[in-house]
Parts: structure tokens; C-alpha cells; sequence
């Protein structure tokens, strides 16, 4: 294997991934065409701080979240260390930009002097965010320091990918009853009669739903894993007989 | 192989499976004490029609389609043709029991003039139910009509074992949309204080996360797969000798 070419990328797997970028860009546009068009806009030191919360979560819960999820589909040929990192940096980033949105609705209730955390929205939205960043903490820890022993890694490598799809599908129906709660406190009355915000919000639910499909589809097919480089295959048997032998039994 | 007694099952599935269903008929006992103590009971030709809708869902979209996903690591040294029967009429009757909960929710709105379908809730449950019913359909005919190939039927296979999952995660988080509007319809002034029935449908909500959890944990888990039969493994290698023979290249 050394010296060949890096083998294409699995047919079928660049159509899902850009499908999953169109309906990602799709539901930020939709995301602020709702509180742009119905709900005033977005401003931090303003009565419109709440919107902000809404805004964070998409983009940084839901779409970040995916991308991070697929930067070992996509990144295929890259080093398995660069892809970690920018694994970890994309979920990062996804954390504060979500921190943002939760430090707006926490002071958006205070001024208007609404009660928190009462709703199963609220939580659904902190469980998943507490656990997420527990899950980047773990992960941090067991794969990006060194401290971590080759198999404990690999005892911890399936934890890590169920709980992070399972997360993101947490995020994706947290998202949903935040929809949901909004337009019955917002237009409670007019909702059933199929007016055009609740129809756009609606849609913004699907396009969510259809977001967390085709990342999950990605993820989940066992022939567009990332396979390991030639040199990786080499170190981790090197690893796995040094881990062995430190520790017999 | 053939004659050795079949292996014992995974350490710790047995626990897993165990909590799931603890978790399952917990959920099922909070929905009936929520509908019986807070929404005055379950009755179909009254005003009570209503609760009929949340506990077929809960039962049927949510239990039973649990269930009926774990059979084939439950029983896992049966038989594959009796286990995918299993697997099929649970489905199926999970489907009779969600379809009776549709039908008591549009003749309830019928009886009481409100209008259908133009919530979230009600976008995400119609795709449930009728892509969860094409599944079932698409599953009977590749798996259980003798016409299928052996080839069709492994191409499928992962598509259906993914959709499967995927209109299982659907159908909780649906469940949890309809939490979230019965009780902003119903409790919306003291949901925020933090009422006991606001407490115990947020409860039920964090049930059927957990249910959902650790049904898909138990599914996911790489080593906790039915592994086919002796009898089974030469048999496939048979219809696969025998299909490659039929359609050379």
C-alpha cells in the first residue's frame, strides 16, 4: 500500500455531504428570515435579546454540530491528528456560540421577569447542552492529550460516536420544541389558521429533521467511514504491541 | 461449530435490555397517571376522545416499535425467519394501535371544530406514521415475500435498519412536541410556576428520551448484533453461490 495514491472518495458521499451543506445554509436562512421578518430581528441589549437564543442554537447546536460530526467523512485523506483537532475546534466553537444563546435567554427572562427552566424545552436544551460539553471535555481527554493508553482510546471510541449522534439528535428535537413553544406563545390564535409564519416555522422544523437525516445517513454507513492511512495502520500496530506488552494481561 | 451449544448472550445486554423495558412501562404508567389525574381520563365517545391520541402514541410509536426493534437482539438464537415475523407484527401492531390514536384525534377536532394538521407536532407525526407504515410495507416485501433476492435484500438491509432508527428517534421527539402543546394549550398561566402535572409531563418527556437512549444503545452496539446461525451462515453461502451462478457479472 505505501506509496499508492489515496483511494477516490466512496461514490455517493460528496452528493450527501453538499446536500447536508444546501439544507445547513437553507435552515440558518430560514432561522433568520423567521425572526428578521416576524419576530423584529435580533439586537443583545434590546427587547429582541431573546431572539438571539433561537439564532445561537441552529447555528450553533444544530449546524456546527453536524459539520463538526462530519469532518472524519469529509476529510477522508487528511492526517487522522488535523482532523481531530479540527474535530474538536468546530465542536469548540459550536459550544460557546451555544453558550451565547443560553447567557440571552437566561437574561432576556430576567428583564422581562419570565421564570426559568420550567418548560420541558428548557430541559431537553440544558440536558443536551451540559452532556455535549461533557462529551468535548471526554474527548479532549481521552483523544487529543497523550495521557490516554491505546486501549482505553479504543474502549472509549464507540461511547464517544453514539453519545455525539445521539446528542445531536437531542439537539435537533430540542430545536423543535423551541419552535413549537415560540409560535404558541407568539401567535397562539392565528396559528391554525395556516398563516405564513407558522407555516415558515414549520418548514424551518422540517429542514431541521432533513438536516439531521442526511448527516446522520453520512455518519452511519459503514462504506463511508473514514478508513485508516497507511501509515496510521502501521503506528497503531506498533502502538497496540507496546500497549500490550506494558501492561500483560 | 455445528452441535456446540449457542453462545450465551453479551455481558450487560441483558441489564440494558432490562432497564429498557423498566423505562418503557414506567413511561406508559406516568402517561396514563398524567391523563387520568390531570386530563380527566381516556374515553372514546365523549369529550375525553382526545386522550386517546397521546397513549396509542406513546403505546404504539414509542413502546411498541421499541420493542419490536430490539427482537432481534433479545432473541437472538431463534430462528431468523421466526424472530423477523416477531420483528414484523409488533410493527405492525404498533401501527394499528398509532393509526386508532389518529383517528381519535381528527374526530375529536372534528367534534369540537378545530382545525387539523397545522401544527409541528402534527407535520412531524403524518411523517412518522406514513413513512413508519412505507417502512413496514418496504420490510414485508423485501424480507418476508419469498420474491426478493438474496442480493436485493442485503442492498436494503442497511437502508432499512437506518430508516428504522431514524422514524423511532422521529416518533419521541414528535411525542415531545405534543407534550409541549397539550400543556401550553392546557396549563399555559401555571406551567411556569412549576405545577405538579407541568412537573410530571416534563417527566414523561425525559422518560421517553432515556427509553429512546437505551433502545438505541442496545441497537447500535457493534458487539451486541444477533450473529447468524450455523445452519444460517451455510445457507446464505448457498442463495449466494446460487445468485452469483444466475446473474454472472
Amino acid at each position: 500500500m505505501d506509496g499508492a495514491p489515496p483511494p477516490a472518495s466512496p461514490a455517493g458521499l460528496s452528493a450527501y455531504v453538499a446536500v447536508s451543506q444546501l439544507l445547513g445554509l437553507t435552515l440558518l436562512a430560514t432561522t433568520g428570515a423567521w425572526l428578521g421578518r416576524y419576530q423584529g430581528g435580533v439586537a443583545w441589549h434590546s427587547p429582541l435579546q431573546f431572539n438571539v437564543h433561537p439564532l445561537c442554537m441552529v447555528l450553533g447546536m444544530v449546524f456546527l454540530q453536524g459539520d463538526a460530526l462530519l469532518v472524519y467523512r469529509v476529510f477522508r485523506h487528511e492526517t487522522k491528528r488535523s482532523t481531530k483537532v479540527l474535530h474538536a475546534l468546530l465542536h469548540g466553537l459550536a459550544l460557546v456560540i451555544a453558550l451565547v444563546g443560553i447567557v440571552a435567554v437566561f437574561e432576556s427572562h430576567r428583564t422581562k421577569g419570565t421564570p426559568d427552566m420550567y418548560s420541558l424545552h428548557s430541559w431537553c436544551g440544558m440536558a443536551a447542552f451540559v452532556l455535549y460539553l461533557l462529551q468535548w471535555l471526554l474527548g479532549c481527554g481521552f483523544f487529543l492529550l497523550p495521557s490516554a493508553s491505546f486501549s482505553l482510546r479504543g474502549r472509549y471510541k464507540p461511547q464517544h460516536v453514539f453519545f455525539g449522534i445521539a446528542l445531536f439528535a437531542l439537539s435537533i428535537a430540542t430545536c423543535l420544541l423551541g419552535i413549537t413553544e415560540m409560535l404558541l406563545f407568539n401567535i397562539r390564535d392565528s396559528y391554525s389558521h395556516f398563516v405564513p409564519e407558522g407555516i415558515l416555522a414549520n418548514t424551518l422544523g422540517m429542514l431541521l429533521l432533513a438536516f439531521g437525516l442526511v448527516v446522520g445517513y453520512v455518519l452511519t454507513r459503514d462504506d463511508w467511514k473514514r478508513p485508516p492511512l497507511a501509515e496510521e495502520l502501521a503506528l497503531s500496530m506498533d502502538f497496540k504491541t507496546l500497549t500490550e506488552g506494558e501492561s500483560p494481561g
